[in-house]
C-alpha cells in the first residue's frame, strides 16, 4: 500500500461538496489554528469516510462497516446517510456516551463491544466477510489516509510560508495524510508542479514556496505513544492504552502505512502529558472560545505546555481536530 | 455625530494587532457564518472598545469607565486590561453570573446595579463626571460603530460577492457599524477608490464588485424590537425589554446615530421569536460545533426558522456575534 500527494488531490476533488472546507483563526501573529473540530461529523474523519466510499463504486446492499472508537463511526455514520447507504458500526465499550448517541442519532447499527478499539476492529472485520460490507478502517487504508490528508492540502493554501505543522495522533492516518497533503511526503515533491518551486531545498524549516512541505510534528499522549515507540523501534509496536484520550487516539499501534509515510518523510515525535491535554481543553474553551474533546487539544498542549516552543518568527498551525464531547464538562468543577 | 466608511477603515487600522481577524465558515454553497463569537472576550464589542479608548489620546488616571448587559463590560474590561489601564464597569441585575465571573478574571472593578440596561448605564454616567474617567458608550459613540463595522469591512473582503448580511441587533452600533463596514452606508461610495466600482449601481442585490455593499438585514427578537419600532415611528422610540437575549441585546431604545445610519441605508428589519433563537443557539451547536449566546444566534435563527429566506443563488453571511455562555447550558434537559 502506497499513498501519494496525488492522492490527497485526487481526494480533494472527490469528496469536495461533502465536508467543509474548515477554516484558521491566527490567535497571535504567525500562530494559526486549523479549526477542523467545526467540520462535519465534529472530525475530519469524515474526510478519509468519503474518500474511501466514494472511491469504492458502487455500495453492496450490506452497507459500509466500521469500528471506531468514536469519530471515524461517526464520521462514516454520516457519510453513509449522506450517500443514502446503510452503515453498521462497532465501538468497544471504553467510547464516551456522547459518540454512542451521536451515532444512534446518524441512524447508524451500533454494535458495542470488546474493551478497547482493536477488539471492536477485530469484530467488525469477521462481521464485514459474513455480509459483504464496504469495510472502511479507521486509519490504515490508502484511500483514508489521503482523505484525512486533504486538511494538509487545505491548510498550506490557507496559510503562506508554514513552517511547522502540529497535529495529534492515533493510529496515524490523519499525520500521514497531512503529511503529504502538505507537501512534506518523501515522494515525487509536489511543488513541482505548482510553478512555484525554487528548487532551493532549504529544508523542511524553509517552509512554503521551495516546494518543501512545512516540518511535521506528531504529538501523542504519553499513556498512547503509538507513533513515538514506532520510531524508536524502527516499526509499528504495540503499546498500552489509557488516559483521557483513549476513546479517539486509543489504537494499541501505528498503521504500517502511516509509520512508513511519517518515518520516510522524517515526522518529528513528541510526547505529552495527559494533565496538559486536560489543561489545553480548557484553555481553547476559556480563551478562543472552542470546543474540543480531549484528542482535539492534543496538539494544542504541546505548544501550551511549552512541549514545543517555535523559534522566534516561526510560523505554526496547529490542528484542532475534535469536537465530540459533552460541552458541560468544560465548566464543571 | 456621523460616522463614515473612512472611519471604520481608521478603525481597522487602529485596532489591528488587539483583535482577531475572524474566520468565515462556509456551512453550505454560499451560505456563511462570520466566525465573531471565537473574537477575545467573546463577542465582537471588542473592536469598538479598542477603537475607542485607542482614538481618545491618553487615557485618565481614573481609568475607563462603561456600562454593559455583559459582553460591552467584558469587552472594555479586556481592552482595558490589555492597555493597562483602569477598569470600571456598571452591569445590570440581569446579567448572567458568566459574565460577571468574567468581568471579575479581567480585574474590572464591577458595580452590579439597576434592573436594565439603561438604569446602569445611568449610573455610569453619572460616575463618570464625577471621576473623569473616560467613558465608553456601549453603542452610541462614533468610534464605538466604526470599531464595530470593522467585522463588516473584514467580512466584505473574505467573502466576494456578498448579496446579503444577517446580523443581529440591540444598541444598534453593530449592524449601523457593518452597514458602514460592509460598504452599504449612503455615504461616498466606498467602492470608488478601490479600483473595482463598475458604477453600474445595479441595487443592493448585485453584491460585491459594484461598489455597492450586499444588502443588510437587521434581526431582533420579537421581545426586543428596538430598530423595528424605530423605523415604523420614524426615529428612536423606546420599547419594552424581555426573553433570552435581553442580558446582550436589551437596550430600550436604538441609538440615535445607529438609527440614522440604519433608516438612510435603507437596512432591512426582521423580528424573530424567542423560540426561534433557543432552536437557532441549540443547532449552532449540534450541526456546527459553534457555542453561540442567544444574542450571538439570533441573526441565524432568521434564516433557520425560514423567517428570512434566500433567493435561489443568493450569497448570504450570517454574523454569529457572541459566545459569552455558560456551555454547561447546551446539553442540559
Amino acid at each position: 500500500m502506497t499513498v501519494t500527494y496525488e492522492d490527497v488531490v485526487g481526494a480533494a476533488g472527490r469528496i469536495s461538496g461533502h465536508v467543509l472546507r474548515t477554516p484558521v483563526l491566527e490567535i497571535s501573529p504567525g500562530l494559526f489554528l486549523k479549526l477542523e473540530l467545526l467540520q462535519h461529523s465534529g472530525s475530519f474523519k469524515v474526510r478519509g469516510a468519503f474518500n474511501r466510499i466514494l472511491s469504492a463504486g458502487p455500495v453492496p446492499g450490506s452497507g459500509v462497516i466500521a469500528a471506531s472508537g468514536g469519530n471515524h463511526g461517526l464520521a462514516v455514520a454520516y457519510a453513509a446517510r449522506t450517500l443514502g447507504v446503510r452503515a453498521e458500526i462497532f465501538v468497544p465499550e471504553v467510547t464516551s456516551p456522547v459518540k454512542v448517541a451521536g451515532l444512534k442519532a446518524l441512524g447508524a447499527v451500533i454494535n458495542q463491544t470488546g474493551a478497547i478499539y482493536s477488539e471492536a476492529a477485530e469484530a467488525a472485520s469477521k462481521r464485514a466477510a459474513e455480509t459483504g460490507a464496504l469495510e472502511v478502517h479507521a486509519y490504515d487504508q490508502p484511500e483514508v489516509i489521503a482523505g484525512q490528508g486533504t486538511t494538509g492540502l487545505e491548510l498550506a493554501r490557507q496559510v503562506t510560508g508554514l513552517d511547522t505543522v502540529l497535529v495529534a495522533v492515533g493510529g496515524g492516518g490523519f499525520v500521514a495524510g497531512i503529511t503529504l497533503g502538505a507537501g512534506s511526503g518523501s515522494g515525487p515533491n509536489p511543488g513541482s508542479d505548482s510553478g512555484s518551486g525554487s528548487g532551493a531545498g532549504t529544508g523542511a524549516a524553509a517552509g512554503g514556496g521551495s516546494g518543501v512541505g512545512p516540518r511535521i510534528v506528531a504529538v501523542e499522549p504519553e499513556l498512547i505513544p503509538t507513533l513515538h515507540e514506532a520510531l524508536k523501534a524502527g516499526g509499528p509496536v504495540p503499546v498500552e492504552v489509557g488516559g483521557v484520550a483513549a476513546d479517539a487516539l486509543g489504537a494499541t499501534r501505528i498503521g504500517r502505512t502511516a509509520y512508513d509515510i511519517c518515518s520516510r518523510a522524517g515526522v518529528e515525535s513528541l510526547l505529552v502529558p495527559d494533565g496538559a491535554i486536560v489543561a489545553a481543553r480548557r484553555t481553547l474553551w476559556e480563551r478562543h472560545r472552542l470546543v474540543a474533546e480531549h484528542a482535539g487539544a492534543t496538539a494544542y498542549a504541546a505548544l501550551l505546555s511549552g512541549a514545543y516552543v517555535p523559534a522566534p518568527g516561526e510560523r505554526v498551525a496547529v490542528v484542532v481536530c475534535g469536537s465530540n464531547t459533552d460541552p458541560a464538562t468544560l465548566t464543571a468543577e
